[in-house]
């Protein structure tokens, strides 16, 4: 039984959605004039089912874990980079942190198998929750995952989503040395394009560094064949990556609007998609990846990112930038006048 | 003498900026890897020549007035609007409005020429000024402003922006129905490109009603000939447009960052910035919007919209949506740790 499948479908009203797209037709303002602030709204009543559109409550979800094919000198910083921004993020410093507190949500690491921590625990900068899943595998030599370590990170990510009550929307990013690679291994399966398409610098690699990143991920997809897409996540992704996938499945599950991060979160989302396309309604992306993969990405999801700021971090940051969006769309869509509530003149 | 060259050049701190361009390299983040939020954030410090930069206080100005070329048939909505959208701006109910109060800063409208308007006075959801300037011209057959009437909306603005203290951030926005067809008019004499390509539907004209837009607008262009872009403001623009021209100088002679809304705030920005290039630094552009014009009156300004999202209102939305992206990129520069500080290890 596919992991993927096993979520319902989210129960999108389009009473709602029509109703939203009607009330925005009335606002003081010509119909369509805030483009997509309105589609966000229009959308989140779709999801909720209600005639005014709620951002709040909203949390976000770090899911990390190592990667044992960083020790073919695929990345630009070192393992122990991991475990340390995991710290950093606990401690406040981090950029997702940072901009949690900003935009006033909850931050939580989940850690599926990130090696070398000391004993931590949650902080008011993030919570931290550990959900041990068993070991990850070297894709260029095994799978990432077994079966039973897949399904156990799925469900990590999903019953991360169940600590919160009520969410409204959901931030989905990761942390991991390692895993623009196995991303890049992950998209290159699925949508059967050439690996230098779809590997890039990552946090930073170049020159013959870059160049060893490509042969890695095109072995490791050579070894694996063609396979579906969850298959695809399973062998050739990561722990991290399946624990997203299981958090923005069950955020979708619930109807909550899920804000993707860049490219490794949209990968994880494809092999999500590509297996359940019904969980579809609930996504968002959130910010266009200066990783030269994340367009074709992108393209085969039929997405586009509400942002283009230039970000290549990941860490769900290209997602909690783009939450102000939601707050900005919800006052809109609740809290503006309508022509007639006003007495405004309309199109003449 | 040019009103626009009468505004001291804002004094830009380029020590302040090497320094926060090398704190951006020690945080724990890639270099770079936050695109445009760390670009705010050093431009900010060169403004501000602090270590730190401050995205507050923020406030807004919405220059209105109405436009006589309206008589000409030439909007989609009549006339009567302005004053009905003041009134709906005050009462909390407009765009502007509600995204002021997103994000937490005072919005006013400043009135250089709107009739048909009760007595007003300012409310909790935005401060009312008035400062009448004189009349204004339909352009299609006279100036839009005598010299007078143009110095004094010049001042108009410029007043406005000294009546909020310390000032780190200024939204400038406009409403008037009639200014995209005068915004096109002054942006055809100072690009010398076809009044095809910079003259749009603005809030909804399609059909034969463009087709007379885009021969008013050749109309009043060939009445005035070629002139200088100050002059082309003066004499296609509007009172709206002079003085969100002398907000932006006199916030940017301030120090503080001028956020410039959609296509009609960048064709005032133009005219100003085309005659006094020395204020250029502290502009940014809030959105890209769908108005097709807006396009080359960017490239005009080797301009980059922080945003994309579709917006063809005006009334400083565009503007607006991009505060939090300040406040973001703020939040990061100040608050985010080093990899020193955090102990993270570096590239390898």
């Amino acid at each position: 039984m596919s992991k993927f499948q096993s979520f319902r479908s989210l129960e999108f009203n389009s009473d709602a959605l029509r109703n939203a797209q009607n009330r925005q037709n009335q606002l003081t303002k010509p119909a369509g004039s805030l483009g997509r602030l309105e589609d966000i709204a229009i959308q989140l009543c779709g999801l909720q089912g209600g005639t005014r559109a709620l951002s709040r409550p909203a949390a976000a979800i770090i899911c990390a874990a190592d990667h044992p094919v960083t020790q073919h000198g695929v990345s630009a910083y070192p393992a122990a980079v991991t475990p340390a921004m995991v710290l950093n993020i606990l401690s406040g410093g981090a950029a997702s942190t940072v901009l949690a507190r900003t935009s006033g949500l909850p931050l939580m690491v989940l850690d599926v198998g990130v090696d070398g921590l000391p004993k931590v625990s949650s902080t008011d900068a993030a919570a931290y929750r550990h959900h041990p899943v068993g070991g990850g595998g070297d894709i260029l030599v095994e799978d990432a995952m077994s079966v039973a370590v897949f399904a156990e990170a799925v469900d990590a990510g999903a019953r991360a989503v169940d600590s919160f009550d009520d969410l409204r929307v959901l931030v989905v990013g990761e942390l991991g040395i390692g895993n623009t690679t196995v991303a890049s291994a992950v998209a290159t399966a699925i949508l059967g394009i050439e690996p230098e398409r779809l590997t890039g610098p990552g946090t930073g690699v170049q020159g013959s560094a870059l160049d060893r990143k490509i042969r890695v991920v095109r072995d490791a997809v050579q070894r694996v064949g063609t396979v579906a897409p969850e298959e695809a996540l399973r062998r050739l992704g990561g722990r991290d990556l399946a624990a997203m996938a299981g958090a923005m499945a069950r955020g979708a599950e619930l109807g909550a609007a899920v804000i993707v991060d860049g490219f490794i979160a949209s990968v994880a989302a494809l092999a999500l998609l590509k297996t359940n396309p019904q969980l579809r309604s609930a996504f968002f992306f959130g910010t266009q990846s200066e990783e030269p993969g994340h367009t074709a990405v992108l393209k085969a999801l039929d997405a586009v990112p509400l942002l283009g700021l230039g970000f290549r971090l990941g860490e769900g940051t290209g997602a909690l930038a783009a939450v102000p969006l939601f707050d900005m769309a919800v006052a809109i869509h609740n809290e503006m006048a309508t022509f007639e509530g006003a007495a405004v003149p309309e199109k003449s």
